[in-house]
């Protein structure tokens, strides 16, 4: 058997960039890993009961080369007051081509990993 | 306020990339995308109560120029176990630098993004 422990994200600044995940998401950060000792790293955590794994943000000094192709997909209440927030935050927007007609919005946090906006759900 | 919908990975054959992660997983594949009429989208959900989000696949041309900076990190019962049936499912071997003393195992799926296996929590 396997469960998803975290989702993991080479970070330049972990603790940045755990911040603004944190921030966007209304989750707890931690610093250091858990149950271990590696230094640097920081992750957050969703309020429990959790409905998602925890965000792991490790230091890297890889460079990136593109576009990941892995991203999360965030369901707002509100969709124009969280791309609003987000960009209060540090979020920046990310043009990949769409063509503005999309349900979805674009963002990239501070070191530039893609994330959508979108639509909040029908009747929410 | 945001609630992680999914995680979204571009993928050359969603429903090969799909199947594969199922099978890893033991999670359930849906065709179509939720809610939408996006063609070619396939999702694999959590049995419920989910702890975690969705894992989508997305139809995708791009190429991928490197390594991704989000992966999945798995908790496996019995590490050495899972990453054999990982491998027999179309896992490959890879090789990131480590030394080979790491408590994880670093495998990558049939479209080459990289996830680990880590050790079984002690006392599991």
């Amino acid at each position: 058997m396997l469960t998803v422990e975290s989702l993991t994200v080479d970070a330049a600044d972990p603790a940045r960039l755990a911040a603004f995940w944190a921030a966007l998401l209304g989750w707890t950060v931690h610093v250091g890993a858990e149950g271990e000792a590696d230094e640097g790293e920081v992750w957050i955590e969703a309020p429990r009961p959790a409905s998602s794994p925890d965000i792991l943000f490790l230091p890297s000094t890889d460079q990136r080369p593109g576009k990941n192709r892995l991203h999360l997909d965030l369901r707002p209440d509100d969709r124009d007051a969280q791309v609003e927030r987000a960009l209060e935050l540090g979020a920046a927007p990310v043009d990949i081509g769409q063509s503005g007609e999309e349900s979805w919005v674009v963002l990239a946090d501070p070191e530039g990993n893609e994330f959508c906006i979108l639509q909040a759900r029908p009747g929410a």
